[in-house]
């Protein structure tokens, strides 16, 4: 390591005094926190707010990374409080490519409003370093503000990447990167919006820790929300960096089986100082587990044993399908429990009709008729194979049932097929 | 049920091969199905010409449905020929809400875009019932012949779907039903493609089988590739499916643990007479209780084991990193084996450059500088702490790696930091 | 027609105050109005906060239909203060296609968020008739409100459009476009927004006048906040419609050219009761007439005259080079007229720098270094060609300019080519 | 000027042999040379061999520039063979933003697929500088190809574009400058497609017109299929240009009032040696003064005089209303003159139904019936108001109507209203 644990933290420190200084000295910065502050009043991201909520709980706060709509259900419905998003998963997921700077702002745009539509928890979005320099960042963050995201992390690596993964080139320069979290603030304060910056550096494997650092440090001077470093290497490392201005969360990043930084428990976690973990890779990880398996008994012709995946009923109620049953009968016409609707035209709801179709021998339908229930009279008249049939009885004992009914089908003597349902 | 199955399969017979007759004498349309012929010389859709060879091979062919680019991957990967997809798969994942009509055609296709472009195995698409009339429908079409699909699955259902989920309101009417198959043949002449259309028909249930059978041998008739009755309920009534046009292939939908249609092997099915065997919620359903599954450890801080999923190499790798890796190789600058590269103004590649970057004991940059290689005299009137080092040895040394390469990292007396690479 | 205009203004007053009765006893009804009341002072949507105070305001307001962000940028610097949209404009514009229900619900989400993503001025969506069935219809409004418009435009048009234009199929049922204003009301409180609906009818010409007005009036009642009767024929209908419900505000539809109802002044339709006046056609019309005479023009080799287009600098400003400009200068890095930034590591501005460039004779780079302008010592010895150059001088001349400045070009006896930058 | 227009002349043909020859000693090239050839002949992609085919003809060929499917449609309607875009006006059409670097490929890949499906003569898509390194340039090659565009227009400016306008760092280095075309066509050939690749250099102005031709004839030795130098200075330089590789097309851009370049007539531009002219801000410059005067006029309640804009019934015929009627009749069932369609169960169409509707007194609907014409025996019975009156006579008359029409509509003497309808 360049600079000893001892030399960095006190420098550190010494150098996030000057900062600090410098901005209580700042007019114009202290004009940006009021606004900022004012904002927290009247802000128009409930789902920030609510993230920002989360935030100020004890505790460590666990957040699994979505990758798509059903991910995030999931998630909501185990219990979490708010979803993180990973650009690794989503580029598998949406792209199935690799995450290396392919995907592009539009794309990450369009993927991030399907994710905010499917849930009611906030969503942390990643925006790689924002895709592109200080006013595409700019565009960026207020676009996933228009997206819905309770939160935007953004890094400080180079894009688009160069060719060669040289250590020196993989991070902006310190300013650059300092530039783009106040382009970020600058972003959220013209969209009237207090969605949570969160920043990351990827200095630590690029520099140095002392770099990684100063950054966040700079980062949480620049108006940052909530910090994070990448790829610290040890439980020490961890411990300078939730040091970093101690008012200011720290995100942690398991990365399931495969980073640098130690797997630890969420009370390690919070112990250390943490807010909050994320677990970027699990709900993916495990997906393509079991789709690989499924796929190697799918050769065979062998479906999925019932253990191994939810029935056809739970699925649908996962997905929504109830729900929406229950919105049908809501917004349903022609059944009502509620007295007498036809003195209610804005009810919503009209009286039963009962629906009468007639198929000729050929298959071909003869008669489509409907009449109010009400005016059933002379029925037989048109339909002579219901005489003698006691419709009213019929429809008396349908009544409880939602969504309309087939009360009779049958063939009368010309082959004819009739069949009366109650609407 | 409204005919015994002795009645309709002779009843069946009787009109299908009244139809075939009048087809015969229908010169429009054999004009038609001979610029299918000829389109299937010049087809502009590479796409659909595999899938049609697929569907020329003996034994029955097996298609789980994918529902987002890495689950096609995934399917790609294990060896199957094509992907089926479902709308329900595809409602789930992409939006967290069910198949009940909510999809629009214009989400429908974005999202097989995404799918398409994942693999190069042919793709079925699930159009529903076309997205509204048959102009609508048509639009569809030919709309998903652009977005890369090599098949397309149309049914006859009812939509936007009616409130209340009455029986004889599921279907259109045959004849309805008929002119959106010719509607769908249509799009696809004048497209000029040579997309598979699988005709599926919803009026088993909704119906009858009778009914059912008439409406598949009406759309061979009108032109479409694949037939497919949806919901059969015994192995009795798949027999008689297969009997219908056959030379014209037929789909199995394993609902996996919860449809109507008795679950067969593939054996069984292809003795039966099917050609196609499509999978539609194994993905999908295996993907949700893994999910499940790993989010009630995660609820505790516990990550996925080991076992549970892939390392995060094996998901870099299935995703597509390496392939990046090797891209990135093709086409780099700056280092090359192939002999003296500074002849060659188009190879590509440049020569070596060295980097040096100083940076002052205050973590600032002083220097950034690129020489190249044959150009390093006077270096050290630049960076008099380089003396004394031998670079082109340092360089010699280092020529065999790609990406460029950190030679030496050093702070001098000064306590500058030195770094100097070779790009 | 069914009613005499005398019969019907007697007969729909009277239904009207029925309605209304029956809304101040519903307490359900009440209590919906309550939670939008409490609503606009935390409302999520600004937008539709401005537009309700544009409603507020006396005097009819003008809206031209935006079909596209430059139209929409067009509309705001011309000094409107909200755009309208009309489906017939987009679906011509997007897809060169016509409004006869072709677009689905997700191109028209997709159109929207490119829309309001170019103005700050409040955008009413045209949402056609919500795209299917009440739940369909919820999605859509939940949608338009995710997509940043401040008002929905809801019709009571029959959609998928049935092939025939009978005149009775035209509309849903009353009943069923009262429910799906209800559901729209619904959709809005559930998302926390406060977007304003406008409720259209097609009922005149598809019914009756006497229809269209019973309608509305029931519109209102179920929580419309603008009204619009399509297609009324005459100064006497538009005077019966904006007596309806008197407090909620009317639109006027100005059919440039082709329309039913009369083309009036602002005057007369502020006169007759109309608080918001649109005109669907005219940025389109007008559009299409310059691109035709332009095309005749460039049939020939001829482009268009100077008093026909702007400047490509006019051009340039409209679209906002110039707003860029100022944004990138806000950001830039390295030039700074704030003092001795080198104390200041967060103030995103870097010491000036020296960039010197060698290209050999044959074109090729030879040398590219960065100094800082503190580090120039030495300089000479890497590239000869500068002894005697004044770089000092050089750079204090240079110092007003922003963004970086060429000091020199020149080739030196061999014939190299040095240039030397300032950044 | 560097170098003097004798020196570039003569040395740039010297490179120029250097490098065919090269080529024709590389194995691979020709056998990628080859490989093209032959997908010539089996080519995926109409479009291109379209664009191919216009590229032979002799003469100029004039593309103005779209920016929307209108746009493209009315370039369609007018006789041109081809669409050139351009990314300045789709930056200002689609998002209303200026063209430096913020639109990213997902919103280009979404814009070209609206491009493509509105029109049937090739378009030529503005890929930027292909959106990043080497393989985002391939992955916007493939998806661009995947878009439907007949050609791309690939430049050698660097993006993100660095705050700043030093002239030096316009453009990429020379060798990855033909690296980038390389995988151009690398994109193109693992596609399977044959679209035309334009490379455009930016060096004319960054560098010098000496780079400028050394690029594109690199270009053109790597496979480019049309070549073209942004913004020559003059007729002298625009010869020098099209003496380079005299086989391969040259574009010339005319911008409308504002360009470097001269602004020559077809004519001229021919007889210099260029074979493709583009036009890339003529319709977009109009639109915007024709929409600016409108909004002036509107400001005062004034709509567009008819000599402005078309009617709108022109309008609506321009977008595509008649064409959708057409086809709505095509697929219309209900109404049949090619004889006794009873017989013929696949014929798409039925026989003719009379539906009658009675609403009573309070406006709500009683019945609504449909039967078929041939069942009307019966009919009184249900709607004793109907008795008397000659249905067959009224059916008779109509019958030549189209899409059905209202045989009645009146009120009985208990003032309920009965609509009779034939459909």
């Amino acid at each position: 390591m360049y600079f000893s644990d001892d030399e960095y933290s006190h420098e550190f420190i010494g150098i996030g005094i000057g900062i600090n200084e410098l901005d209580r000295s700042d007019p114009s910065f202290n004009l940006e926190t009021e606004s900022r502050a004012a904002m927290a009043v009247s802000s128009h991201d409930p789902a920030a707010k609510v993230l920002r909520r989360i935030l100020e709980r004890p505790g460590v706060q666990l957040g699994p990374a979505c990758f798509d709509a059903l991910s995030a259900k999931l998630i909501e419905s185990a219990g979490f409080s708010y979803c993180f998003t990973s650009g690794f998963s989503i580029c598998a997921a949406r792209l199935g490519l690799p995450d290396t700077g392919l995907i592009s702002y539009g794309e990450m745009f369009d993927h991030g409003l399907l994710l905010t539509q499917a849930v009611s928890i906030p969503i942390i979005a990643d925006a790689d370093n924002g895709f592109g320099n200080p006013i595409n960042l700019k565009r960026t963050v207020k676009g996933f503000i228009r997206a819905g995201f309770a939160g935007i992390l953004l890094e400080d690596q180079l894009s688009p990447k160069a060719c060669g993964h040289t250590p020196g080139r993989k991070v902006l320069s310190r300013q650059q990167a300092i530039v783009n979290i106040k382009a970020a603030v600058d972003a959220r304060s013209e969209s009237g919006s207090d969605i949570v910056i969160v920043a990351r550096t990827d200095a630590r494997q690029a520099v140095s820790l002392h770099e990684a650092l100063l950054r966040v440090q700079a980062f949480a001077d620049a108006g940052a929300d909530v910090l994070f470093i990448d790829a610290l290497a040890s439980v020490q490392e961890m411990r300078a960096f939730c040091q970093v201005s101690p008012h200011i969360p720290k995100m942690a990043n398991m990365l399931e089986g495969g980073g640098k930084t130690p797997i630890l428990t969420p009370q390690q976690l919070g112990d250390i100082g943490y807010k909050i973990v994320v677990y970027p890779l699990s709900l993916l990880g495990v997906s393509i587990r079991a789709m690989q398996d499924a796929l190697t008994a799918l050769k065979e012709g062998l479906v999925p044993p019932p253990g191994t995946m939810p029935s056809f009923e739970e699925i649908k109620d996962i997905v929504g399908f109830n729900t929406y049953y229950q919105e049908e009968k809501r917004y349903a016409i022609g059944v009502s429990s509620e007295g007498d609707i036809s003195r209610d035209p804005s009810s919503g709801v009209r009286p039963q009709t009962l629906r009468v179709k007639v198929a000729g021998k050929d298959g071909f339908e003869k008669l489509d008729l409907r009449i109010p229930a009400g005016s059933l009279d002379g029925l037989t008249n048109i339909v002579p194979a219901l005489a003698g049939v006691n419709i009213k009885e019929l429809m008396d004992n349908a009544v409880e049932e939602i969504g309309g009914k087939k009360l009779l089908d049958f063939s009368d003597s010309m082959d004819e097929r009739i069949q009366v349902f109650l609407e």
